[in-house]
């Protein structure tokens, strides 16, 4: 899969930092199904010292696929225990996979399609007390390679909303993806910003 | 305090709720120095069952205090392991505080501010897997009432930045805080939107 070089000026593509690290004494001091949870000893500036407390999640993928009309792939997820929620079809990094290779996996099992053209928006850490990346991805040049494959647990139907919707300033986002919506926020509350991610979509 | 009720419609004031509902069986599977983790066996849509976890972290609250000359206090904070942040005043609430009262402690511990308007702009949950809510207020008729009262562990310094160029388009925000940085793109975002955060500024 090749990454398109035009859209990485200025926003990041390798793995962004947490803005709190954890020092190499910190100790896993539990381990769940989807969290960890760091503690340290750290010295404050009086001398005294605090148990300081930080999370790791594993990273996780977002893809926009941009069909040749300019509608976008979402997907409305239905999940045990939750209200159905839309959002953008995605999810985590598996060890040993790639950003990218999370993404193309990803956007397979959920939808169903492959894509030929791959372009990365932004990669950011959203929350300042917990170690986790987000890679969000726009793909282009889709075309259908299977049926859906979901996990157990999932129940997934397909959405489409044009491209152009997303980034009009006075359309409504009905969207429950609270990353995905940082972004598109973004992308509107400046013209040079919009210009891009629209340069992204390719509309 | 008197909540200012011009701004309340079509935004939360009282909590919102966490997307992803713990049940009543949820078990409280670690509790460390700020987070909470919860598990519980879910029955999902096949028959199988799987066990889901999320998170709890103390609500906190965010102050935008408005000076008469439109000027906005923030705080830029050293802590002991991190470089140096520009945030909001805020912090957690504390056990048995209202929002409103947490929001009026912290402003007076980390700017020796007091303000005698207080409006909300908006509360939310900024994370799908972490019950964790966050209450946006804007503080404006202030007044100083004695120095900063810190934490050991903090060293906070005040600084300005206009009210106007946080909604101004096409003013760079070199702000270290993501939920209100996502709230600010929000107000930029759309006309209406900006119109509302305007007024409650009082600009």
């Amino acid at each position: 899969m090749e990454i398109n070089a035009m859209s990485l000026s200025d926003h990041h593509t390798d793995r962004p930092q947490c803005r709190q690290q954890r020092p190499s004494s910190a100790n896993l001091a539990f381990k769940g199904k989807l969290f960890e949870v760091w503690q340290w000893n750290q010295t404050l500036f009086d001398g005294s010292t605090a148990r300081f407390e930080t999370l790791r999640r594993p990273d996780t993928v977002l893809v926009i696929p941009i069909l040749s009309n300019g509608d976008i792939i979402f997907a409305e997820e239905k999940q045990a225990g939750m209200s159905p929620l839309l959002h953008a079809v995605g999810g985590r990094i598996e060890p040993g996979e790639s950003p990218e290779e999370a993404a193309r996996r990803e956007l397979l099992e959920e939808s169903g399609y492959v894509a030929e053209e791959w372009s990365i928006w932004d990669a950011w850490q959203p929350v300042m007390k917990i170690d986790w990346a987000v890679y969000l991805f726009v793909a282009r040049q889709l075309s259908v390679a299977s049926a859906q494959h979901l996990d157990s647990g999932e129940k997934i139907r397909l959405r489409f909303i044009s491209a152009r919707q997303l980034l009009d300033r006075e359309s409504d986002l009905e969207l429950d993806d609270y990353e995905l919506l940082y972004k598109l926020y973004q992308a509107r509350s400046s013209d040079s910003e919009r210009q891009r991610v629209a340069k992204l979509f390719g509309i």
